[in-house]
């Protein structure tokens, strides 16, 4: 471990925007601090090259700003990332070109520093696990529920990257409500098509999950209009929280994490949706593992930042001991 | 870890029987061998104390017959084990008063030798991660597929027990085709309920899941009349493969294990059965896993008694370096 204060530059890359900050450790065992957060669109149709130029400039962006030592850079993405090497395993067709970029490499021969790369999910978690609602837990699993639902489980502040990378789809896995609805992903019946923001405005909508949907209408202002008496809002609001409920009590009874985080904007959906979770949960998890905890996370977009961060760390610690 | 050769009492416990055997390390490195089979009923209506009792006496001739050092007693039970305490923490109503029993405890007192205890999917898991068709992967999910469904994820080597010991119950996690289907354990629409070897029955028998079965025609006998144009018999080898292939798809999108292992009685319920289960993890694993592999286990019945065995040499080992 390098001698405080140090600064790692942090980059969180998702389909829309990049975002990037200082993550700065002041003293031994203190909680980082980020600051000077930066955000540029992503343009993912560009392509996957032009995304790492950019991710490049925003890093001389950030070293160029920092004033403390900057001993590297930790970045986390949108795919499937290679746990090994920090390269895009597998991405979608949102941005075209962007399996098989090497972004851990590219960042550290640009800056001729330590890089390392995640998943942004798995990022997420790392950060809510080292220094946010599940700091000391022996295990959790994060739940992000926004557009998609995405997750990660934590086992002793290590995130389960999988063989692949892949560990943690939460929202591609089978779930009864979802009987046969086709999935983004090529599958069907998964969680995601019944618990995302998509999935609760398309059904207060009155559409199907991957319909064209009123972007004036999502999920806070359903929740909303659940609250002032709109009975088919409150019945999309309770629909999408109980089916969430009963694929966390679902993932609970393979996982058994001390605790699950909820994360991303559905989770303000109000009391109403809160507590059909709640009850959907009691529903399906075993009795055993019925006192599971439920919990917010802490951090809110650092959260991402500061588990980039702290890989940056474990990756340097491990070649230490190499 | 002690000299070679030596040997461990391994003890299995079920709901019918309580197996055991000596499994014995001839030389470091080589794999163990079970010698000294025995078995007898737990008949486990009598009561968790006289369970404990009869395991206390299985060890007690086990131990008579070893011809090298026993180094100690590593049991498997059936039930949810407190992991840091290989005590009972939890057991459904099977087996009355096995809650709360001190398994570990009470072997070690008994004879003054160490002991340990895990749950028995998690110990059959372990054995076939150590010596077995998983031995030197990355990660494994086990699926054990016999009157019930469940299952163990082991990641370097070790087996994920989860916060409470409940971690790996495959077979209470949501599933499409079980769509409100009332599973054993309380809750509703669960894999178990359309995957098992109880579930391809009672659809072959034209019955629900958790009805009375005709014993004369399970598993085996299904596939070989679906083999000789029964075609009831063979949508339901059909549907029962499909739907478990579909299952593990979406575990494998959690989890992202190097490989799948198969156990127990169902996995021979023929290549009819096995080309659908293939075609149902294809239908939903998320395109970076489509390779995953999904094999067979290899030691069978031995498979837990050397994962007990494995896990209080493991014991051993973390009390020695406390």
């Amino acid at each position: 471990m390098p001698s405080h204060p140090f600064s790692v530059v942090a980059l969180d890359v998702g389909g829309t925007k990049i975002a990037g900050g200082l993550v700065t450790y002041p003293e031994k065992g203190a909680r980082p601090d980020v600051s000077r957060p930066v955000s540029v669109p992503t343009d993912a149709a560009r392509g996957g090259a032009a995304v790492l130029d950019d991710m490049v400039e925003v890093a001389r962006t950030l070293i160029a700003q920092a004033t403390c030592p900057v001993i590297g850079i930790g970045a986390d993405t949108a795919g499937v990332v290679d746990p090994e090497t920090g390269s895009i395993a597998y991405a979608n067709q949102i941005m075209p070109g962007w399996t098989g970029r090497a972004v851990a490499r590219r960042l550290a021969s640009e800056f001729d520093l330590s890089a390392a790369n995640m998943g942004d999910v798995h990022a997420h978690a790392l950060g809510e696990a080292r220094w946010g609602a599940a700091c000391g837990l022996h295990s959790c699993l994060m739940v992000g529920i926004g557009t998609g639902l995405g997750g990660a489980f934590v086992l002793d502040g290590k995130v389960l990257r999988g063989f692949r990378g892949a560990a943690g789809h939460i929202g591609h896995t089978l779930h009864h409500l979802a009987c046969d609805l086709p999935c983004a992903c090529g599958g069907a019946s998964h969680a995601e098509t019944v618990t995302s923001g998509t999935a609760l405005c398309a059904r207060y909508q009155g559409k199907s999950f991957g319909d064209e949907l009123d972007p004036s209408c999502m999920g806070a202002e359903i929740a909303r209009r659940a609250e002032t008496g709109d009975e088919r809002a409150a019945e999309a609001i309770e629909f999408a929280g109980d089916a969430l409920g009963q694929a966390i009590g679902s993932w609970c009874n393979i996982l058994d994490p001390e605790a699950v985080v909820l994360s991303g904007s559905v989770v303000n959906a109000g009391p109403r949706w809160r507590y059909a979770l709640e009850q959907g949960f009691q529903r399906q998890a075993l009795t055993p593992l019925s006192d599971t905890r439920i919990i917010e996370g802490a951090l809110g977009a650092s959260a991402p930042l500061i588990g980039a961060a702290e890989n940056l760390l474990d990756s340097i610690d491990a070649s230490a001991k190499e």
